[in-house]
């Protein structure tokens, strides 16, 4: 029996297959659309190939082929980032590090582990807790995202009020650079290192610099105990300032999250409703942590300093399961909005504390103007905002006025001494809104840094930084959307 | 009356006296001497002059000048560096910033203050503790450093075990570059901003990229309560596993310090005696802070461990005054040398933890065949090791025999997977250890960041990285030094 052997219309699949093996690369247009986008679903584009390989070594060969046939190339973990840094734009080849997922070392004495990118967030945790430690960083998509992406993007989550975001939890990595070569950077387990903070830089770098092939994380020691309190409002405003309170009083809550009223409506019509009033301004959602004794203390202050601002009612969780449930109806809260309105887009701001009941008025009013619902879920700890701008994306100019309208909702943040990013991203959604935090200059000094990493703009291209050449044609387009509101 | 118009040797001089006015340059040699050298006084050169400008505007007049003459130039702060990062190697213009000390902004509400880079560390906390704030990064030079070096040296200090370095409290920074251009880093009180993460980047760049003329840091509510708790221990091996018990219980102490016999001798000498015993082989002194409910359990916690690990005694501190006279021994142990040596060399190098014991039976090694005494007075708990070389620099070849076993100090502390610097930085000192820790690529690569901020490498010439030309001198003589105990 002889197979014909088969005639490729695109030379570069064979030599791909050559590589990674034959059935870990995707090349079918069908096969090809679960690829078109990442969380962001508003700008889709179409990869040449996906190519999953196996190892460090297999990652740096594609990347050393691509790189001498100049072709564009992007890594992609669980596409769970909500601002298109995964998004090809077309032609470029994904190199999906999803087959990379194993847990490396485990070091508990040092408090360290070394994991490979695909590794699945949550699953750190998972793979520790029953020793008593855990992985501080949780973004809401901690069940599927993974470390590899989490670097990339720098990612937070609810506890990076106390805890920090990606970057102070990453020692060291291996990064294979746009041309194929291997480094490594930071010492395994030493927080400072001599020479430049390089390790820092590529953290957060959306996937720009290099792609990170190793991850050593520090693991923390889970607190001793732990309370949540929920805390209703019938004025937001009272709301944020009982944020400042706490703050000010010198409690470092573990978490400290708000809703708006319309958020409440969405998670109490979604899956894991826990019964809050729908009648109520903003809830307060505050995590306590630490040392056992204290926690009692804490958690009556921050009673305390609720009640002084006009608080309609406030409870602390009876039990772990209380906790647990109001923890999951806020944890799933975007996905929520799908049961409130078709459509919605999630913007992701971050302003000083002390603006927030300014802010949070301004966007009231942006809502009011366009006549688009926003909902509200924030980590108000940190001032990290998220509007939720609420579309039917099948009426004709919605989807338009929604872009818009986040837009807006970035330019109220940055105008507020803030930025237009807390842990999202810029990826491709934000390239325009830039300009609005940096200067022509600034952004030069960054592509510059770009230039020492990936002088071609090949690896992960036309993202990050707004630019002449295929981006400014989308910029052309994105800027159409927002100016047709 | 006429004066007569001086005629100047070095046409510079009166140059750089019209940008910042005639009584703020010095250019006399025996003006010049105090500027030799930093803390690292084994290394010394000449500078061309020093200025000392009153703002950012006149920093900013003084480099473009400097720049167009092409002149090389160094930025200082008090000068107390240990790594020679502002001593002169010949020929530079010192830029002091001593003039520029002002504390700019405070906003307590939102937890940041603006201040000038000579702004001195300590007096930071000094204006806000009235308010119940404080500043975490506490080197113990911190009554005389300032914030801008700090940030150039990423400064970290007893207490950065539990609050991180300089880099985790700087929120922002105005920065001159090599090129007299002003830029800004960071969002003022945002933590985590779009794009790369410039200022980390310039955060310990020991002034190679630019020049801080402005900073936000973040400032923290004091905790509510601490406690120190002082052990002796008959064998360092078990004061070293009593400092891993400690964290692996989860207890994390605002700080934990380890002092050898020969440090407790040297300190005891000095000016703060507090009667440690002098036949024990080390102490730990460890402070916890927090929420003032949890600190009794802390305490006894610990004490217990102590206890398990053969402790000679272990007490707790009966009152503040107690507890402030440990510190002030602790924290004036480097001076303290001065008591029982004529010379002494301090050393900086960081392990993983659990390599603690091991290489603390290393150095003393090194000391015994060198015939060199060697105090150990170190951040137990983050691993930062302080080898104090004790050395009589009248003797001839003692110096050399010094600088030698600093060095394999070093390699000691590479060996065990370490690095060569926890908080002094490379300056001059170091630049031969680079090789240590980083390959010829990976040296390259940082170099090549510089270049993108520093292409003339103009600023700080000749620093952190090892290099060709001038610089080779400089490594040749060294490795003369090192070479010839």
């Amino acid at each position: 029996m002889f197979r014909r052997k088969k005639r490729w219309t695109d030379p570069l699949i064979p030599e791909l297959m050559e590589l990674v093996g034959e059935e870990h690369v995707l090349y079918h247009r069908s096969d090809l659309i679960a690829y078109e986008c990442d969380g962001f679903t508003l700008v889709r584009g179409e990869a040449r190939a996906v190519v999953f390989p196996a190892d460090t070594g297999e990652v740096a060969a594609v990347v050393r082929h691509l790189h001498r046939k100049e072709i564009p190339f992007i890594a992609r973990g669980a596409g769970t980032g909500l601002s298109g840094g995964a998004t090809p734009l077309g032609g470029e080849v994904i190199i999906s590090l999803v087959r990379m997922k194993q847990l490396l070392k485990l070091d508990l004495e040092n408090r360290t582990a070394v994991v490979q990118p695909g590794f699945v967030n949550l699953k750190l945790t998972r793979s520790i807790e029953g020793d008593g430690y855990y992985y501080a960083p949780d973004p809401s998509s901690q069940y599927a995202c993974t470390i590899g992406g989490n670097v990339a993007e720098n990612a937070g989550g609810a506890h990076c009020l106390k805890y920090g975001v990606t970057t102070n939890h990453v020692l060291g990595a291996e990064v294979v650079l746009p041309d194929g070569e291997v480094i490594r950077l930071g010492e395994d387990g030493i927080p400072d290192i001599p020479g430049y903070d390089l390790l820092g830089l590529v953290t957060g770098s959306e996937g720009t610099l290099g792609i990170v092939t190793e991850i050593t994380v520090r693991v923390l020691k889970a607190p001793e105990a732990k309370q949540t309190i929920l805390a209703y409002f019938d004025d937001v405003e009272e709301g944020s300032r009982a944020v400042s309170d706490i703050i000010s009083a010198g409690i470092l809550p573990a978490a400290l999250e708000m809703m708006d009223r319309t958020a409440i409506e969405a998670v109490e019509s979604a899956n894991f409703p826990v019964g809050h009033p729908l009648d109520v301004e903003a809830l307060l959602l505050i995590e306590v942590d630490g040392i056992a004794e204290g926690i009692p203390s804490q958690s009556s202050r921050i009673v305390e300093m609720c009640r002084r601002r006009k608080v309609r009612e406030v409870k602390v969780a009876r039990n772990e399961r209380e906790a647990a449930a109001w923890w999951a109806n806020r944890k799933t809260g975007f996905g929520a909005m799908g049961a409130i309105s078709p459509d919605y887009l999630v913007q992701d701001g971050v302003i000083p504390r002390s603006a927030l009941p300014d802010v949070l008025e301004k966007i009231r009013e942006i809502s009011r103007e366009t006549g688009l619902r926003i909902a509200n879920i924030f980590h108000a700890g940190d001032g990290n905002l998220h509007p939720l701008i609420l579309f039917d994306g099948r009426k004709p100019g919605e989807k338009e006025k929604a872009l818009a309208a986040g837009s807006r909702c970035l330019q109220v943040c940055a105008d507020a001494g803030g930025t237009i990013t807390g842990e999202h991203g810029v990826g491709i959604e934000k390239i325009e809104e830039m300009r609005l935090v940096f200067t022509e200059e600034e952004l030069q000094a960054q592509i510059a840094i770009r230039e020492v990493f990936n002088p071609d703009n090949r690896l992960n291209p036309n993202k990050l930084f707004p630019q002449p050449g295929r981006c400014a044609e989308v910029k052309q387009e994105r800027q159409r959307t927002v100016q047709g509101k």
